[in-house]
């Protein structure tokens, strides 16, 4: 699945547009760079359709979200809509507000994504045109567990078949589905849970490697989630005694800064479905 | 005075909603995790009301304020008001121009904060509906030290009357006060004031603490700023050669996410006034 | 060439105003407080000047400019020009789309700018009015190396006569000139590019550097790119086998913050042209 996958984004260097939230966006510009990628933030109206273009993928993300930054959203999707680049769809907090929602479902709507990645209670929202969001993490009755998984997976393909885009669920288990195939990745640690915007950093990760392997976005989606789960564990391990969540927060970032390959096939768990 | 407040935050954890300046609006975020609290930072006019109304508490803190935000701060207010939620209010560099000032005395005026927590020269300039600051820290001149103290302990008391809100003083010697009763705390190091946003930090951890203890919000507020400086110490003292402000701010958060009460009782000082 | 100037910043204690991009604003406050000066970021039209008058010095960033950022960084450069107050900028991505090429230019000719820094396409987009940028760093051809340096200089000192700043122009070989004078820098290590807001660092402590020694702007603002550069190789040197980018983040802060003039005297490689 994951073959010559990162190789590439470290080899074509994408350079990535984002119009992401404040909170986590230094974090993403980070990642973006340890992959090998380059970040640009860009949100003006009058600047997003050159940044994106310059760009080989762009990536939106709703986290804090205003009158502004939603038509510069709205604007770059279809710019990247138009040249065909890959286009990255983050509903933060989708559910938690009407605006959200709205936002999030009118984009999905009007543009089409290549990848809309969220946790289970956002993508929820997504397909219902509403929901209930806890800040940015799934309701505890939407896990994805064993027991529902084949569930959750059905959603996805039937979301991706409704959206012609790759879904992305995540979460303890992560699914990466389009409308015929789905990858369903158990790496990671609860303790990713702790640290803000690692599915922020995922999205804009998303973006440089379906960027990198235009030709293969199922496979480089998932590559993507599964480095991030990768990353985690390995910032878990690397963690000493007097470490908390920030020093987990840094270490995945270096830790995706040090991935290879090699590295990713030895500890990638995953099932198709 | 701490029994069984951080056990409630790592318990109930909290969804804070956090309307704040764009600098320390991550560590705000990471810090909150640690503590056991959710955040979610939320800041269009449009979807204040409704992320508040599913929050336990709201977070206002002008660092960076706009016109446009500083009109979402007063919608949230509002809304945080008349649902009895837990506000806090942070008024980062009052008295440094009036944009600052007005929209601190104004949200002072018009609602009813839980907490108000600044430096002495915000405060002051709150208390004064005017002031002088040197960015964000005390002037020099108002430096809380062991020859003023009872007469800032004074100070605070009366502002409390006045406002109804729980006042914290932060600096050297950090004063919570309401009308009848203050906390002296004596934890800290003086390097914390080279890591930006501690004071921000404090704000939102308060917002977690007093949410998760509504009936206690002054032991709540003292707790919270007790265990700010007590993860000042901690991480100081886990400092290595090399380390400087970044290594000190990493350390910090990552104490807070290891705290636990043994820790705090065996380190607090404070006097009772 | 540095004698002095790292003692003066730490104890005059500049206060720094701020208008800058969202990505890097809590690393650009990290270092001004880890270098002794104190940071202030205040970015609404109606407290700029304000802010402006009570700072010793103002770094304009365009890095996630936006029409209303754009009115305040005008505001408070024709104030800081108006005070003779340092005044620093930061062109990030000039030449990337037309809002920031004009934004830059713009700035450029209608105020008197102190410092201008940027990578060598950004220098040269401002040169030129237009130019074509990959993200924030310089176009491979636009390389700085000792082919070309002589023609650099010429090209730097050209610009500096013609504005009136000093001109840092910064990557594998930094350049620090006026009219008369350059100093070719040659500290620094590849893995910075890695790092994203290193640049926007640089001018915030640029701001800071030329603050507390008005007097020697040219020699402040080179040893401020010395000193970057520098931290940068203290960092890598101090890297963990697992460490990657966010480390050297980290360590470059850190190592500004525990930096000496006889460290700095020791490391630093320049050329006088």
């Amino acid at each position: 699945m994951i073959k010559n996958i990162l190789e590439n984004v470290r080899q074509i260097s994408p350079l990535v547009h984002n119009i992401t939230n404040y909170v986590t966006v230094n974090d993403c510009a980070n990642i973006l760079l340890a992959c090998g990628a380059s970040p640009i933030m860009a949100d003006d109206i009058e600047e997003v359709e050159e940044i994106t273009a310059i760009c080989s993928a762009t990536n939106i993300n709703i986290g804090t979200l205003n009158k502004r930054t939603i038509e510069s959203m709205k604007k770059a999707a279809e710019k990247a809509s138009l040249l065909k680049h890959p286009l990255v769809l983050d509903p933060v907090g989708a559910g938690a507000s009407k605006l959200r929602t709205d936002t999030a479902v009118s984009l999905m709507e009007n543009y089409r994504f290549t990848v809309i990645r969220g946790n289970i209670s956002e993508i929820k929202t997504l397909a219902l045109g509403e929901g209930k969001t806890k800040g940015v993490d799934a309701d505890i009755a939407d896990v994805v567990t064993e027991d529902n998984i084949e569930e959750v997976v059905e959603f996805a393909k039937q979301l991706s078949e409704k959206t012609d885009a790759i879904i992305g669920i995540t979460g303890a288990i992560d699914i990466v589905a389009d409308s015929r195939k789905a990858y369903c990745i158990y790496n990671g640690t609860p303790m990713m849970s702790k640290v803000t915007g690692t599915g922020c950093q995922l999205s804009a990760l998303i973006g440089a490697f379906v960027a990198a392997n235009p030709e293969r976005a199922l496979n480089a989606t998932a590559s993507a989630v599964a480095a991030m789960g990768i990353c985690g564990e390995i910032a878990e391990e690397n963690l000493s005694e007097n470490d908390g969540n920030i020093a987990l927060r840094n270490g995945i970032i270096d830790a995706i800064y040090n991935l290879d390959t090699c590295e990713m096939e030895r500890r990638i768990k995953y099932v198709e479905r």
